[in-house]
């Protein structure tokens, strides 16, 4: 790598005039190892990215290159903010040393049939998961030079409930209940997601186990659990751009108590550089976390309903994408893990 | 009722200056039978109500009255919306005769332990439960003289939940997780409920089980289950001034298929005039409900993972408070159950 | 008008998939005199109206038929509610007797260079304009059957600035800044629009004079100070999903003071059905107004900037479309100006 | 200044637990010169931090100190972001050789007649204006040990329109109407800021030159202009946390083209580091400047009414308020001016 001694890790981005990839830059720029180099995109190749991510002034006059090979070639690092499919076969081509970084779900699952369900196309492949706080995950990322990112819901639905399974708390049939931003649904103009068919209504979509990420949650906690976890999984739109809440329920076994489960997720998350277990009695917020890299989590036992009840906030394009890419990029590249990014979150 | 022959139907509505009292005038004037009396409150006592509730115009010049017995005599009707444990002894002066229609939470509940439990001071006592579509309620309405109107969540949970307790496909214990609206949390200034706090953010509270709406929906649903049933209930704050959106889910019983599920919540809302099942594959959004007495519902089978998923969506101020409650008083007076009430929205 | 006396009177609309359309329908279905007749769209024709306008459950299962003469024939009323440009030779076919009532543009201005300045096609002709409270409108609208609705940002300026001229209190050079809600734009799905670019911003467009409604401003304004009066117009757009804010500022003559003022606009919406001049001291906003036919309207004299400033409020698809569209029908057919309307909004 | 070679220049913030104190801690976390110390606030004293900046996690466990002398005592910098009439005594005791940074208005104006009027208490005296931007004003920033940060519309307004003042281009006759973001409001709970009651809405407030704001803005555009300037300012509230789109127009001068309205914008803002005059044709949203300092300005001439309109858009809590301060502060103590500022946005 030999950026690391020269001018700055040259990292490229396909993907360019996304959400995401919008995202990665915002955090790219003001990060102290990397050097922006190519930005890519499909239909808006050869637009100024002023014209379309305005709030990225010093990039404004960067001229937006088609995604190529060719393009993304001389990098160290490529990150990948591209629709589902589309970063296999742009992959192949990269290089094995170039480390490359998918945001979108081409490579995050294990198994094919359930790639191949829940996307109708072949399986590319599995690369290594980027949620280091996933018990096994940080060190397979050191040093590694493919990462699949999370996907937004999975990061936080995983951070809330791992710990519980690590400790053996729950029995491994769960619920979650997700509440998210628009920024989500990406920024492809579609009309129900027009701000005026947003704004004041909260929507379900997805319902009955068909979102995308169901079979990627589900991966996450079997893999803790060590036996396989049903997931009823549903996500919720709501009125406003970022963030995503969730809410994770599952029944506790017999002789759980409240010390156990505070035990259990203290324990998971000490010295986790980016996940805040609240302090008692206060519970996440997603405005929290807005632009910052944070995961707030709360956990609570039901007595009553014998449930424990997770709940946690993310930004879902910072922590849930673009911070959780640079997170891992930062392991693979032997850089400290929180290396230009923030717990810090901007609010009101 | 002799109104019903003269000028109309003489209401009074003490709490006038709240969000829920404010939405009763809204329908109130609306409503062909009901002329609209005495207005009270507390603190705003001797305020024109054009300074505290401008969207009511033609009301704007009505002085409020302190609420007292005095002020409320004289009328056919009085809804109460104040805050809890203040209806019961303003209704005991209020006359046998008179409609007393209670939106607060005094007479939800049966259990007394239950209530002190949950409210910390004495039962103040059961009345008929204003939410016509829940099995035997509607007969028990005609004609009583008092009404407990339903919580907001309870009403929206007991209407995504009762259709599958009814016909007996599901497991006695269930999660409900509920978007809400800000209103729901009332118009007394408080920091966390400061626009500034609560755009772009969603968040929970109340988890746990200890939400004081949870032993309502235990109840609605146990009766229906004619069992015990368990309540996993979170609720959460999302930025918008109106609605719930509630997602409610069961394990199924074995053999139970997608077809079963269509056909009990058919069988449940068939001739309902305010619950709409929704066409399949169309799911609920609290917008659709703004301003109207309508709860959409949706369901579907997650066989994966053994659940009946029920989304419904009402808005929590007319559905679930005010609109609810005239919809119970017609039904008391006598009236058709829908007059003066709409199932369309204002919308976008 | 057979219809008053048999079935109701029988109104098309056009553009029943538009936001626009969706308000007019919204309205009929509780006007006591309409009956809801065909409903057309482009290219939503064949589609049932559930699945566009999902808040208007009791016509949910209307289909909608393509927008042709046949189609709307038949009927008293027809409701345009097109994309300019599509009214004229659509009004030509559907016979004198019938009561044309265009949302769109199409007739609104006088000058026909205005038209082709501003629109960039011939000019149509000149309809009788829908806005009864500017002087000699609603004289002119009783028993037409050809009504021009005004535009949304030219409802609300001329009614926050017509009295001042009336009164010859100001100079013939007016301000006007206006902060919209986003349904104004429409509903066709663009990137700038999406709930993830509105929200949390609010931003200017179309400045300098540029917009559409800059001529239609200009000429009502004119018309009342009986010479032509200069108008800087700015349009922006705030994340709300309907409303319009409008602050208006014009120089005030010499020896003009506040009671002059307040008394010319007194006298001026004096026995109006829906300007709501507020007590002083109070100003309007625009959730006051939602769903309702409501303009609130508050005046001030700045004395140290020698400026009348003047701000109204009103919801753009209600007062500032489909309920003024309404309002004018009403006068159009005999019928009491503000049957079916309301000036009692759905807040908060 | 010893801080500078040591551990870092010290600085206490006064008024933490607010929304300026909270955007002060915000940015001086990141700025690699300064070292946050004493944190002190009124009633919220002996409270942790993240119990009321629950974003700040870094500083989570700080306890707020009371604000006195002695607690600000010790410090290099003391920002202060207190209700008017605070900083004056307070000031006075923090020793001449402290930099203090007054966020409150006390020092902002020339003309004790015009305080008085405003703010109905003595005047305190007047710093040196923390506006770089404006003419004069960076060189008297130099080494400067007072500073009065701007307020949050005179900094949009008057970057919106200085620039024609400077170039002699309009009459000193201006209209500013400026949509703002609640946390403008502070975080003070009051009815007319819940959520509640400000989602959906936009409302006009301090109409008719009363808004204390008013004199600010004459004072700095008169200052350019070389003679008086008349203002006429409204501001508007609109549902929204953060920003400030500022529309702002005057009458051009005979000759004034729209080419020399251009180079006059441009040569104002040239080589600034925080203020973007955008590429013609595209115009200021407040999104774009989210947590950044960055103040986005376009202008355009209107022909047709002889008139510029500038319109500018700004984060009122950055660059509106704690960015603003940080600015000037860096050149106060001789540190590169946009050192731990961005001018890149967090957006959608």
């Amino acid at each position: 790598m030999e950026g690391i001694d020269g001018m700055g890790i040259r990292a490229a981005v396909a993907g360019a005039s996304g959400y995401a990839g919008g995202e990665l830059l915002r955090i790219l720029a003001g990060h102290p190892e990397f050097e922006i180099g190519a930005l890519t995109a499909g239909a808006n190749a050869g637009t100024e990215l002023g014209a379309l991510q305005p709030h990225l002034r010093p990039l404004a006059d960067r001229v937006l290159a088609e995604t190529t090979p060719e393009a993304l070639s001389g990098h160290d690092v490529v990150f990948l903010a591209l629709p589902h499919g589309r970063s296999g076969p742009l992959a192949e081509q990269l290089g094995d040393d170039v480390l490359v970084v998918d945001c979108g779900a081409d490579f995050r699952l294990h198994d094919a049939a359930d790639w191949e369900g829940f996307y109708g196309s072949p399986h590319a492949g599995t690369w290594p998961y980027g949620l280091p706080e996933l018990p096994g995950r940080r060190e397979e990322l050191r040093g590694t030079r493919r990462i699949a990112v999370p996907g937004c819901y999975p990061t936080v639905a995983t951070l809330a409930l791992f710990p519980a399974f690590a400790a053996g708390l729950v029995e491994p049939d769960v619920v979650v209940v997700a509440a998210s931003g628009t920024s989500g649904a990406g920024k492809s103009p579609k009309t129900h997601l027009l701000g005026s068919e947003v704004m004041g209504s909260a929507s379900a979509y997805g319902v009955g186990g068909v979102h995308r990420h169901t079979p990627e949650i589900t991966q996450n906690l079997g893999a803790v659990a060590g036996e396989p976890v049903t997931v009823s999984f549903t996500p919720t739109l709501v009125p406003m751009s970022r963030g995503i809440l969730a809410t994770c329920t599952a029944k506790v076994g017999p002789g759980v108590d409240a010390a156990a489960v505070r035990r259990a997720y203290e324990s998971a998350f000490d010295g986790e550089p980016f996940v805040w277990l609240l302090p008692e009695g206060r519970w996440p917020a997603t405005a929290m976390t807005l632009g910052s890299n944070a995961a707030l989590v709360q956990v609570v036992l039901d007595e009553r309903a014998g449930r424990l009840v997770a709940v946690a906030a993310i930004d879902n394009l910072t922590k849930g994408t673009a911070g959780g890419a640079v997170q891992s990029a930062n392991l693979a590249l032997g850089l400290p893990e929180d290396l230009g990014l923030t717990t810090i979150g901007v609010s009101p």
